[in-house]
């Protein structure tokens, strides 16, 4: 057996999130279709790197497959994608060591979030970002507020109510926003994110660009360690995975 | 009463067409729903400069509508598109003399035709672009047959068999071609265009670039007036209205 290390690139739109669950049209169940299809029906599971929500998009979601097929990686590509539907496209496979586990060797993730500044939301664009309408943000509050986010924090207060973990602590190494023509985009790299922890720290800084919220109230926040503290979780749809990182990211 | 001039933009995706039909989602009955509404109940029907097929896009479709209301232009933007679809935005709007007729004082059209480049076809452009694959085209050879399709021609070879017009004369002003980044595209503007007429001069220069056919029979098949002869018709997703003229586009 071989282990396979793909990416992957999908329009949320119409998935009901990444993972697998008991009916919906689901990103893992398009993928381990067209995995057992290629494999004339042997069923092979892919591992993802985490899940996303409905609606959420990825440029560069990483999964793994263990795989007895001796397919040249650029062919792999091709092989798939005839297999899969257009909303989901693998964008490179490479093979890989037994020991790299999709989710378990990730030692980081970055992810961006784009809203639009245009006067009237482009039809193109209605899944893809977020309107600001005529309640513009105010960018430099925002830009402010976002270096309280940086280091090593527990983010209870910035995480869905429903995470399942204990451990809340995580460090997020960069966080930027910024206007890029009609769009506003927050990207945001760390070594792991929470349930919702992305949209709440992007509707937070909203909050703050809007005036509803101090730059100073992401940290007093973050110390109360209570998600009803913060503002409303920005909506899915804004929402992109970028890339995955890995300790050896050529492996 | 008040006529009024709107752009309309939409993502032609989600609709079978423009015009309203018997069944199923138009362009058309999503506008002249929200007309009504806005009417409180009373049927306001719009008319537009053309046609669009199933999967057509537009950023530049103008209709026409009569009104006995008085609002600013700037609020009849905000109220229509809080009554539309949000793959419908109305644009711009404006009051027009009651001469002013969408399609009848149409002088001229602008349409846009894209192709990617991609080497995975990016799942955010499926709806948006037509993918090239790997059989890349000459685009010298495409624009050297560009420039036989500009003039005065019978477009007959150029449009679908099923065209219910019998002059099939029309004037091409402009047509060029060019990579921009990872797309090939198409802008082509005349004084107007018969039914799939983009999308067939589209197919024919693909069909140029690809070797299979050469740049001098684009006249030479024109001179046919013979569907039958032209390659094949070019998908609807690639295709956008990007503009329609009127002889006074301040009216």
């Amino acid at each position: 057996m071989k282990r396979m290390k793909a990416t992957v690139a999908y329009d949320g739109t119409h998935f009901e999130g990444y993972q697998s669950q008991p009916t919906g049209r689901t990103v893992q169940r398009e993928i381990d279709r067209a995995l057992r299809k290629l494999h004339k029906d042997d069923a092979i599971h892919s591992v993802a790197s985490g899940r996303t929500d409905a609606g959420v998009h990825a440029l560069g979601q990483v999964i793994h497959f263990d795989t007895p097929l001796s397919i040249p990686t650029d062919r792999w590509i091709v092989a798939l994608n005839v297999l899969l539907p257009k909303d989901i496209r693998i964008v490179a496979v490479e093979e890989v060591d037994e020991s790299f586990h999709a989710r378990y060797s990730a030692t980081g993730k970055t992810y961006r979030y784009k809203w639009s500044y245009e006067p009237v939301h482009s039809p193109f664009e209605r899944n893809y970002s977020v309107w600001l309408g005529h309640l513009r943000p105010n960018l430099e509050r925002m830009q402010e507020a976002a270096q309280h986010f940086i280091g090593t924090h527990d983010f209870t207060s910035y995480c869905s109510s429903k995470t399942g973990t204990d451990n809340r602590v995580r460090t997020i190494t960069q966080l930027t926003i910024d206007r890029k023509g009609d769009e506003l985009v927050m990207d945001v790299t760390g070594d792991g994110f929470l349930y919702n922890m992305v949209r709440t720290i992007a509707g937070m800084l909203i909050a703050v660009g809007r005036g509803w919220n101090e730059p100073e109230d992401i940290s007093k926040i973050m110390l109360q360690k209570d998600r009803t503290k913060a503002g409303k979780t920005a909506p899915a749809h804004g929402l992109y995975l970028v890339r995955v990182d890995y300790e050896n990211n050529d492996n």
